[in-house]
């Protein structure tokens, strides 16, 4: 073990600390350590560091405190770290590594790590990184970047160990004792008919519990879901996380086995994911953590304008009853509780729908009875916040039938939002939009405009 | 093999379908199939379906559907299907299936699968299931069920295979080849002391590929994290997350083997906290894909009471400027701009940090980096969207100076706005309350209120 204290997890649920979170003060010490130029003490703070948690340092300290740490420091941050990097850093960060220091840890990848840290690099470094690397290394990952982006060629590691369908256990355990390389991780055998067809997987601990005798297609995985090369790596997440499986063959149109894909790569996925949907949901689809203040700005910006433009049209709609606004000023007042509790509302219903999108759970099979329930449960605390709503309106403004109207105008608006939060979500996924990406936008300007049209309209009608 | 065609995935990137969806003619059919009593055409249908997908049909269909399924073919729904069944639903699935299935079935379940299954039922449900345990698996169910909900206790299995740290690859070859039972997965080996202590932990491919005088503790896996059984399944999916780890030993404060997590339930912890962070942000945080209407209504209703008493709040702010609304009726019209502006950047700053809380990607060595991005980018944000507004403001509505008024509020609230988007969610962290669940709510109102001040106060001040 080469690793110390700072892996072994503080037990949060005792101390009520929370546990992972990259220390403070030993961040502060390695930012201190560099600043004086104390290269021991950086090396002793660094060292029991997992490659993860020294990228997440990276990407949490200051850009000007980062380049002095690197300039100290540069064989501190071999390929392990530059794996673990967000992309925008990467780049950044590989200037500063030593070529030497570079090929050596590289050469240590696995396929499919190798072609996540070189993928999204310019064409230049990427050259240069395949260049470190031997021939065989070097058509692997070149083989894998002809796969498109995202899908399951990029994520697979070639690196397989597939034996024929027909031996036995005694024959697979004795060709795997005899093996000169394994890969460093494998958790299956895949079985393979004489044209390389997958035909189904066994769990090496299954193997290692089984009868020299039993033939391997005996003790194979129930749980055996071969990959499409081409499939998106969304779909092979979710693959991996709905049927629990811990490994699967990626295989071409005509079954052959390509590579495989371990579950911890799949997780990875899952999880950036999630980010982008939370991100892209609240608007801030383009963020990262370790973004500056001018990436943010850009990243902000266009969403921010498409809101300017949505606002306009509020402002055009409430402008059509300037004159109702004139007469009484209440309507003034309460316009935005309208619109507001409509917000609410519809980003309620599209939040449900998008992620029930994305989890796959809201289909062709269920789209009306969510839209139904949605559009009910819309109506019922519709007509539980217009009484409320429309007895205070009613009260305290003195104006007769304000109330009716308030409410009348809540009712409409909240079933319209439940609508267009299941409606829209719907619409862009079939049209191959990611729902997460531009739905809230639509929902709030529908609700906004709706509610501020019902209510001024209504008021129109009824008040004057 | 038992599994067919419908565990095939589709090819989706060539055929543009998208793969694993539910397919709706199959769910058409079964429910056809349902109706008309059709039993042979049900089993025919059902048999080459995943538990998980048995489960997101019977999660996705109506309720009289669901029961008439459930009342026809009980024996289809069995321990596996009710592990992967959202918990609402469970309860009610659970008391079609026979008895003599479901002791059938819960009998072959692992300790951390039965632990999932029972812990959410109804107490009676509960014991009655684990009456049908034999005494070992009931006792570990048991003493699983004392570790508080959401921690590694929970989630770990109990079954583990142990051996000597001192051992050679050839003994731990040769016991578990003689050993009677293994668990169903497996892929690493705990290396423990005599007194029961993990000390590391060897990956079985890597054993497959040593010599067999190597030592055990020469070959172990640089990966090793034990995990406090305390420990919040949150923190433990992290843990596979950040250090890519596939079997994570679960340990008491004297680092005793208790028992292991392997990355598969991490997943799908992962999946479920992702989708709570992702509910929470939209307000929907109790709701779930096969809620029925009373369900959503009850669950929509609280964020929308804690909405109402907002926008209540923005009312009385405005209400403050009745008399500048009724000189400049102008005034109603840009106002809800001012607002949604910083509504929106509000938003964006908030996501950024709720997400980033959620990944420890912002911790105390960045806040004070990250919350002055986030005001300068909504400075330098406010300030370019202001120019735009303050030019159109001040040319459409030839009110002189309305537009300074209106590029100033602006500003303001988009600064504002990116404080609150950061300090809010850090503010709640710290004392502990989920920043994903109260963060909106508060950043909504106060961006609303900041913007209906800022504009008509210095309207009032400015124009009058």
């Amino acid at each position: 073990m080469t690793e110390g204290e700072a892996d072994i997890p503080k037990v949060d649920a005792d101390s009520g600390e929370p546990a992972y979170v990259l220390d403070a003060r030993r961040v502060g010490q390695i930012v201190d350590a560099a600043e004086i130029g104390a290269l021991d003490a950086l090396a002793r703070l660094l060292a029991p560091m997992h490659p993860a948690d020294i990228a997440d340092l990276l990407e949490q300290i200051g850009a000007a405190e980062r380049e002095r740490l690197l300039r100290l420091w540069p064989t501190g941050f071999d390929g392990n770290v530059l794996s673990e990097l967000d992309d925008g850093l990467r780049e950044d960060v590989l200037a500063f590594v030593p070529q030497e220091l570079l090929a050596r840890t590289v050469r240590h990848l696995e396929s499919d790590d190798l072609v996540d840290l070189v993928e999204n690099l310019p064409d230049g470094q990427q050259r240069k990184v395949l260049g470190l690397l031997d021939n065989t290394a070097r058509i692997a990952v070149e083989q894998a970047l002809r796969y498109p982006e995202y899908t399951a060629g990029r994520l697979m590691q070639r690196e397989t160990v597939a034996l024929p369908v027909d031996w036995t256990v005694g024959e697979a355990i004795d060709h795997l004792r005899a093996a000169s390389r394994l890969p460093d991780q494998f958790y299956h055998v895949m079985l393979v008919d004489p044209l390389h067809r997958v035909r189904g997987q066994v769990n090496i601990g299954r193997l290692m519990g089984s009868e020299r005798d039993v033939r391997l297609d005996a003790i194979e995985d129930e749980n055996f879901h071969p990959i499409p090369v081409t499939q998106s790596e969304a779909d092979v997440a979710y693959a991996f996380n709905q049927y629990h499986m811990v490994t699967a063959p990626v295989v071409n149109t005509e079954g052959r086995l390509l590579g495989v894909i371990t579950i911890d790569d799949a997780m990875i996925v899952q999880s950036e994911e999630a980010e982008e949907d939370f991100l892209r949901l609240g608007g801030a689809g383009e963020s990262r953590p370790s973004d500056g203040v001018w990436e943010t700005v850009r990243g902000r910006f266009p969403w921010l304008a498409v809101n300017l433009a949505a606002t306009g049209l509020s402002a055009f709609a409430i402008s059509q009853f300037a004159g109702a606004i004139e007469q009484i000023v209440a309507l003034a007042i309460l316009m935005p509780i309208v619109a507001s509790m409509g917000g609410s509302a519809g980003t309620q219903s599209l939040t449900v729908a998008v992620r029930a999108l994305a989890t796959k759970d809201l289909t062709a099979s269920n789209a009306l009875r969510v839209l139904r329930r949605e559009a009910l449960a819309g109506l019922i605390n519709g007509v539980a916040f217009a009484l409320v709503i429309g007895l205070l309106g009613e009260v305290l403004f003195g104006v007769p039938w304000l109330g009716l109207v308030l409410a009348l105008a809540m009712i409409w608006n909240m079933v319209i939002a439940a609508l267009t939060g299941v409606l829209v979500p719907l619409g862009l996924d079939r049209i191959g939009i990611d729902p997460a990406l531009a739905s809230g936008t639509f929902v709030s300007t529908m609700t906004d405009v709706m509610g501020f049209v019902a209510f001024l309209g209504l008021a129109t009608l009824i008040l004057l």
